[in-house]
């Protein structure tokens, strides 16, 4: 299987986030994650590893609104030029906003730190200097597996080729103007509008939290079909969107689908609500799937409560699998690093 | 000249806030802010501390969404219990949510931390175990005030009476249902409120810092008129609301006017707004006004870069007092403490 990954992603290694209760904590995606990955990838016979290409802004730009991909452009050097606005942050190795844009209309202000608190809307996604390079070589992973699965010529005997994007940051909860929860752009959803312009594609989110971001992104579009199945955000970040009743709005009305589930789910129950995405995929017959491939389902990880098994894992790369579709998985969240490797690497040799 | 205080604020004394970039700082908005009111007001001749009268929930719930009033009065019991959804916050010392509402249609989950993020709106707003009942009292100070200015005879020779509200926490960044910048209860919101049973009021806040809450409030109604002289959201806080073209909506079109002012704004560039402000105060013709009265116009607060000295403090109590309409004067912001207790006095004075 072929596998896209950027060493860029060293050039974002945020010194820390701050939890629930305005704690400093380190920061927990990070880039040891991919060490384990790439030790587990490596030990197999299977990964191909390759360099993405670069697609340039065009495909990010259709996704992203301009201003957003601006900031997260600048936002390193007028974090330090910020003066005197920006007097109250004394440590400035790294990027937070304290005030975050007020409901009811807010407006784009023209200060820096205005705009960060426009533009980013948690805790979690820390903005440093190699931020915004780090981001565009992981969307260029995801781009080049998109790229991949579109181009190879169809073998009749096996099963259409799939690609693996290891990205770094992650995607899935960046939405058209803002970062979230570890992601600035959403690489999942530039893959899938990518490969929209050759037909339907359907997006496939099973990380551990709601795919936002995506949900964000294609809430009004018909020709991308967006399913997640993640933690009920009422319980679990990102908490204010992801519920079962978002179905799409406008054109897309139908075109999206939640499938929240308890604390402890664990492979049955899971495996259940695959099924179930899976027929209405299936249904809506596109010529090729994303996956947005969280391990944070597993058992044990940090942020998760599913009691979800390698095993298990392993089902949800075959069942995918066995709708025989070209597909780009897209590395998602995770965070059990010593499970990460055996867990993704399991995943992927089950879709293989 | 009356002074409704109430030593209810001090069971509100978070431990720290959170500045942009991430970092814990010590609280400004602290209890020592009331010490030297108190203790420069002791000193004149005409201070009349009086205890304010309790007037029940019903006129806070006037301005404020119930369910946030809820999250208020369970905030503190709902966080110590919060498991294990809280896990990550292992410093449980206040309250701050790590991820805020979104934009486009946030929904209102469930748990205690989504709530959080969804009823609280920046890092300065920290909840601890008296914010509820501190808040309480400070919205029944503001309430005895306006009780004050409403029940007073009034004496043909003299100025109408005026009444202060010595308010902590302070209240004109917190909205309907959300608690912002220092403020959770919107004091001068509920009075002005209150008063506008018996006829027509203006609201007039000169806080340094724009009052987005009570804007908030107050935008659809032409009952109030509300107007707001504070530094430029391009540049300063609240960053997304206070704009000059913001002026009321349906039925309250005209009825709200922000005066934005620039970063070095000295006494005569201040009063200049402030005629302007007054002007449409009389046209308005209220029967009484309440003023936000932050002192951290003052040339040299930590939050301010204004230039506002203290004859130019005088000569804004002494305008508005020009009015000659019973007002409310209700304390908000003023984080140069050794400055505050004369600042608040020179403005009251010129008041009585």
């Amino acid at each position: 299987m072929k596998i896209f990954y950027s060493e860029g992603h060293r050039q974002h290694n945020p010194p820390f986030e701050v939890f629930d209760g305005g704690e400093r904590v380190p920061y927990l995606e990070n880039p040891d994650r991919m060490d384990k990955v790439l030790a587990a990838l490596r030990k197999t016979d299977w990964a191909e590893f390759a360099e993405p290409s670069d697609f340039g802004l065009d495909p990010i730009l259709a996704v992203h609104d301009a201003d957003y991909i601006n900031f997260l452009d600048s936002a390193w050097t007028e974090w330090l030029a910020a003066a005197p606005e920006a007097e109250s942050a004394s440590d400035k190795s790294a990027i937070l906003p304290a005030t975050f844009a007020l409901r009811r209309k807010p407006r784009v202000p023209k200060s820096f730190l205005g705009r960060a608190g426009y533009y980013m809307m948690d805790l979690s996604a820390v903005i440093v200097e190699g931020t915004y390079k780090a981001a565009l070589a992981s969307a260029n992973c995801a781009l080049s597996a998109a790229q991949f699965i579109a181009t190879q010529v169809p073998s009749t005997a096996n099963r259409p080729q799939s690609a693996f994007a290891l990205c770094r940051p992650p995607g899935h909860h960046a939405g058209k103007d803002y970062c979230a929860g570890y992601c600035f752009i959403n690489n999942a959803a530039v893959a899938a509008n990518w490969l929209s312009s050759k037909g339907k594609v359907a997006l496939l989110d099973i990380d551990y939290h709601a795919g936002n971001g995506t949900q964000d992104i294609f809430y009004d579009r018909a020709d991308v079909l967006t399913i997640s199945i993640h933690a009920d955000p009422d319980f679990e970040y990102p908490h204010f969107i992801g519920f079962a009743d978002e179905t799409g709005a406008g054109a897309g009305l139908g075109f999206h689908h939640n499938f929240p589930l308890p604390a402890g789910t664990d492979d049955a129950a899971y495996l259940a609500a695959l099924d179930k995405a899976l027929e209405l995929i299936m249904v809506y017959g596109p010529w090729s799937i994303v996956v947005s491939a969280g391990m944070d389902i597993y058992d044990g990880d940090p942020l998760g409560k599913f009691k979800v098994t390698r095993d298990g894992i392993r089902e949800i790369g075959e069942r995918i699998a066995n709708l025989r579709l070209p597909t780009a998985v897209i590395m998602e969240g995770g965070y059990a690093n010593n499970a990460l490797g055996k867990n993704i690497g399991t995943f992927l040799e089950a879709m293989k």
